[in-house]
Formats: structure tokens, sequence, C-alpha cells
């Protein structure tokens, strides 16, 4: 596997704009040396950034992108009309400094909502990123885009398709306001793979349900997530239909590395010093599943009970009997890893619980919950829940 | 108004039972000179504790009820069918200290889930309780019922109905696990009132709409939420129809001291420094009125933001997007007490930030919301969030 972050036909570059302070990397750019295949998934509050509104127009056209100029400091969310042109302007700018397509040009933004970016960082800005566009670029803009994150959160697979190889290169950032469909969240997976729009969204919909869709940290959902997948098509390789051992094969890679990012996002959960897999079997259907294993994963009396290492399997037992989820409390069983703390919805006891607190001591680990109601299946990965969590969010902003 | 915590043909006692160690009142008993009518409304969680179960089969035969028996430390829930056979022979116990009819005899458990209770605790706790009881027992009921709450939590109402004085009184505990439809919550009401079981039971549930129904903590919901009304008819009163003034009056005393009784368990909720009032108008409908409230008052970033006194309302935006109400975030109103941060979905500036900002230092101050989308109104009552929740909760059990 090429663990080094770079794409053919891609370029990249982050600068320090000013829109977070003098001294920080907060705007990025990335550039295809051609229109890109492009699919997106963004959002699905009601309350949408202006550069996510802005996005989904221009990915509606046909499914074409050709950069991503990205800023983090201020989200540009409820900023109404001016925001609105704000977001215009900024990929006016970036069109005109690459000479390419306005409409090709995607925008994204995270940070403070309410407030409007003071247009002169991107005037002076972009030309800096421009010129310093490189293949090498990267990582800087994983660096970029970080606000509450404490590392940058990139991956990489490489796959042969058609005796030609193939390389898949994300980044992403967040650690609050993460709470699937989507997350506060952006993600920016780039790939030389040559692939068919309408092809590319759905196996971006697919990678995200099992990714990014299926994390949490707080419950809380953002304005402005955006993850965008833009295709090249420099490797060459022979376009490949849905069914055949080459979309089986980069469909994994996809699934893979958004797994991976997305699971960077929950070890990185703001305040958070575990990551706990909470895997609901045996559920009557798949929403029940997804909602039984969601709101555990999002209950806060579980997550700072994960915290203070105390298996206290009652929490648990108490948000899936509140989750909607129908099944028998009489015939429930949870373990923690492989140590069966519940058996047919009783506790097993003092001496088993020290084992459980045995599983909760580590850094990560598994939830796995058998309703005995079906056969639906759903996995949630969550943190816990920290005296920094609170810390870090009553004093985010000052 | 009166002040005492007595109702006349109401008597109470508590002990210490050993349940929750030696030192530590957590038994309780209430008892009504005769058969009372009574009502109840329980958790809603799949998974109830054994005393939910078999008070709802008891109270179903008929409305009455004469005696509640009450314990704090361990929830009996999650316990089986030796749970079961604990409840019965807890209140069988009590029916015959008492001479009473067993199923007279409503029992509720507070406490950690999963154990089971030493019946011994009950054997030697009961007799003293019968010993003990007076009219003035029911300030030592509340604190006997206290889990995490750091008070007792009491009120009272005197109304005149047909030229009779009659009395309401009202216990309850909950601070933790606290998220209507119910609370993690107990709370006994008592009258010396005559009204029919099928009022009785009209009259609650409209009492708790505006009050146990209305309030969050955290957004966990118990499996041992209890609410029990009981009327015993002593103050002689003509019994009182619907639309009558009487009804009215006593409706109103009602709702009112059951509102009392909730907002002191959001006050007292675990960690709460702040008590928030979260009201929405101008809603589309009922459902979205609540919805788009709940999930504010929920939000993990809304209270620690509140915690921290950050005039933050993106995050109050950002959680209204997600609720599922509908509405046009360009036209949102947003303010704090009667500082309007938001107009029109944006942001008013840093002056009425720094006004904001003032309002969040108070103890109590309410965040009004207008949709703009319709005529309904939603008030739920939540807490910020603290470090101090999740130090309590991650060693609640250690």
């Amino acid at each position: 596997m090429d663990n080094i972050l770079q794409v053919p036909g891609f370029k990249a570059a982050a600068v320090k704009s000013g829109i977070r302070g003098k001294d920080r990397l907060d705007l990025g750019l990335i550039v295809s040396e051609g229109p890109a295949a492009a699919a997106g998934v963004f959002t699905t509050s009601r309350v949408k950034a202006a550069p996510v509104v802005l996005d989904m127009e221009r990915l509606d056209k046909g499914g074409r992108a050709q950069a991503i100029l990205v800023n983090s400091g201020i989200a540009n969310a409820c900023t109404g009309e001016n925001g609105r042109r704000q977001a215009l302007l900024a990929s006016r700018l970036a069109a005109e400094a690459l000479g390419i397509e306005e409409d090709l040009v995607q925008v994204a933004s995270t940070g403070v909502i309410g407030e409007q970016i003071d247009m002169d960082c991107f005037r002076k800005g972009i030309p800096l990123l421009v010129e310093k566009l490189a293949e090498s670029g990267l990582p800087e803009v994983a660096r970029a885009i970080m606000t509450t994150d404490t590392v940058p959160k990139t991956a990489v697979r490489v796959v042969e398709l058609g005796g030609r190889q193939v390389t898949i290169a994300g980044l992403a950032k967040g650690s609050g306001m993460i709470m699937p469909n989507m997350a506060t969240m952006l993600s920016f997976v780039l790939t030389d793979a040559k692939i068919e729009p309408a092809l590319l969204s759905r196996l971006l919909a697919k990678a995200v349900g099992k990714s990014f869709n299926a994390i949490t940290v707080d419950g809380d959902t953002s304005t402005n997530d955006t993850l965008l997948l833009l295709a090249n098509g420099m490797a060459g390789n022979t376009p490949f239909a849905p069914g055949s051992p080459d979309y089986a094969r980069f469909e994994e890679a996809l699934v893979d590395l958004c797994r991976e990012l997305a699971l960077m996002i929950v070890r990185d959960g703001e305040g958070a010093t575990k990551l706990v897999t909470v895997r609901v079997t045996g559920a009557a259907s798949e929403l029940e599943a997804d909602l039984a294993a969601r709101t555990v994963a999002n209950s806060n009396l579980v997550k700072t009970a994960f915290f203070g290492e105390d298996a206290n399997w009652g929490r648990i037992i108490a948000a899936l009997g509140r989750s909607g989820a129908a099944f028998d409390p009489g015939r429930v069983d949870i373990a923690f890893n492989q140590v069966f703390m519940v058996r047919d919805g009783l506790g097993q006891g003092k001496e088993v619980e020290k084992s459980a607190t045995e599983v909760l001591r580590q850094k990560e680990f598994t939830v796995e919950i058998n309703l005995k109601a079906g056969g639906f299946v759903r996995e949630i990965y969550t943190c816990d829940f920290s005296i920094d969590y609170v810390k870090i969010n009553a004093d985010y902003r000052t």
C-alpha cells in the first residue's frame, strides 16, 4: 500500500489567509488537471450553509467538478444573501485564477456559524494558493481544515483495476457536532479512477452508510457537512460496471478508506479517550437496528459511564428501551467484547462485571447487543464523553 | 397558601432499611385512611421496571389505591422473574402490615438497574414504617427517595372547591436520566379532593404535558418513571365535572404544582447551574413545536454553551436545522429573554451579543425561538451541561 497522500492529476495547496488570525493555515485548494466526475453527500440539516447550497446546485448540473476551495474559521452558515454572494465570489476568484469554469469549483467552509468572512482573505489568499499548487500539497490542506481537531486525518488506498494502478486518497476534518447524516465534517476523496458520475454517486452513498453515517460524537449535526468524491480518470482504466470484479474492488477500497477516515474522527472526538463500536444484532428491521445502535451510541449516560470505565449495563438497556426498537427486555444479551454481562435480560453478577470493567479500560472495544427480535445488524462508532468535551465546548469561541 | 406538606387523611413515614447501606433513609410509605381514586403516568420505555409493570396492572383494575411503598438505591429493573416476585412480596408485606387489600398498594423504586433487592430490608423495614406513620411524615419520604438529588422536592397548593378547602401536596425526585415521556423521576401527588378515577386520569395527563413531560436534563429516559396521583375524597367537596369552575380551579392548581416540582428537578439537574426555558413559537404543528424545542433543549452543544455563558446562537440554529421541524432558516428569530440575537436568520452583531451574554450570566433565562411557520407553541425546560454532569455520571456507582 502506498502511503503517500498524492493522486495523479491532482494538485493542492494551503495558505494562511487571515480568516482565523495571522498564523494559522485556514484556506486550501485542490485542483484536478481536467474536469473530474464528482459526487457529493451533504448535511441533512434544514439549515444549510451557503457553500453547501452552492455545491449541491452545481453537482446537480451533471456531476462534474475540477476544484475544491475550502476554508476553516468561519462556516458561512446563517449568513443570508451576503453569505451566498461570498461563496459565489470566492468560487469565481478561484475559477479565474485557475482559468476554469466557475461551475466546476466546489466550495466548503467550517467554523463559527453566523459570521461573515472578510473577502480580502480570499482575494489575497487565492492567488497565493494557485502559485503554491503541488502534487504534494494534500497534507497541508488536511491541516488547513482542522478546527477543534487535534490531528490531521488522511488515508490512502491503491487498487488494481484492469491492470492499471488506481489511487484513492482522502482527507477529513471533524471532532465535534458529529452526528451523522452527516457530521460536522468535511471530507474530500480524490481518485484517478475513471468512473461515470452516476456510478460515483452510487459508490459514495454505499461508502457513507458504512462510515461517516455510522459515527457519532455528540449527536449534533452540522450545517456544513460536506463529503466530495472526485474521479479524474487519469489512471486510464477501462470504465467498470456494477457487478464487475473491478467495481467490487473499487467499492471495497472506497468503503475501507471512508471508514478509516470516519474512525479517525471518532477517535479525535472532542475530549474522547475511547473508541467504542456499538454493534446491534438481531433487530427486527434495518431501521430498528439503526435506532437501537444510535440511541446507545448517543446516550450521555452511557458515554459518561464509558469515560468512568463503569460497566453500567443498566444505562445501555435503558437506552435500548427508549430507542423505539422492538424487543423483549427479557431476552436481550449484552457483551463487552466477548464478556457477556447480560444474558436474556439478566445481569451475570459481580465476577463478570470485573472482567467487563477490564474491557472498558481498553482504548477501543465493542459493545455487542443481541435483541433476538430478527436478523438485522447495525454498527455505530462512538466515543466516550469526558470532562474535556464540556471544557472544549463551553469555551470554543472565547 | 398553606406550606405544610400534609394532606388530611394521608399519613407517611420513611426509614433506613439498609437497601442503600446503613445510614440512609431509603424506604418510604404513604397511606390513605381509605381507598383513594388513583391515576398514574409511567415510563414510555420498552424496558419497564417490575414495580412499574405491577402498578400499571393494578391501576387498570379500576383506578384505586390506598398506599405507596417506595425505595431508593435499587431500581428493581432488569431483574426478571425474581424482580417481579420481589415487587409482589413487598406490596404483600405492606398490605398485611396495614390490613388493606394487596391490589391497593402501589410500589415504586429508583436506583441502580440490574441488582436484586435484599428482601430482608422490606421484611424489617415495613413494620417500622407502619409504626412510624404520621400526618407529618411526607417530608421524610421526600428525602428517602433522593438519589443524585441534592435537595428534596416538595410543593403544596390549597384551593377552594364549593366552599371546602382542598389540599394538593406533591413530592418528587429526579436529577439525571431526565428526559420526559417521562424522566427518571418519581413523583407522588396527594389530595383530599373528591374526584372520580376517570377524571383524575384526565387531569393528570393534562398536568404532565405541561410539567414533567416538558423537562429534560440529559435526554435519557428511565425504566422506572412513576407519577401517581391519589385523591382520597376526605375534603367532602361535591364532585365536579369537566367545564365547571371547580374543575378549572383544581386543574390550574394541579398543573401549577406539577410544574413547580418539574422545575425543581431541572434546577437540581445533575451538575446544572442554570434553568433555561426553551420557548418555540410559530411552529407549523404541535409536533414540530415539540421537536424543535426538545432538540434545542437536548443539544449537548447548546447546553455546554449555556454552561460557558457563550451566546453561540449558531448551535441553536444548527439544532433547529436537524430537529425535523419545517421552517425557513432565513426567517427565524432567536432572543435570549428580550435580546434579539437573530432576526430573520441573521445575527445582530457584537453589541447585541454582549447584551445576550449578560442574559446568559443569569441563573434562569428564556430562549425564545420564532420559526414563523405557523401558530404552535411549546415550552421545554432544560439546564446547562457542566463539567460536574460528567463527573457525577462517570462515578455514579463507584
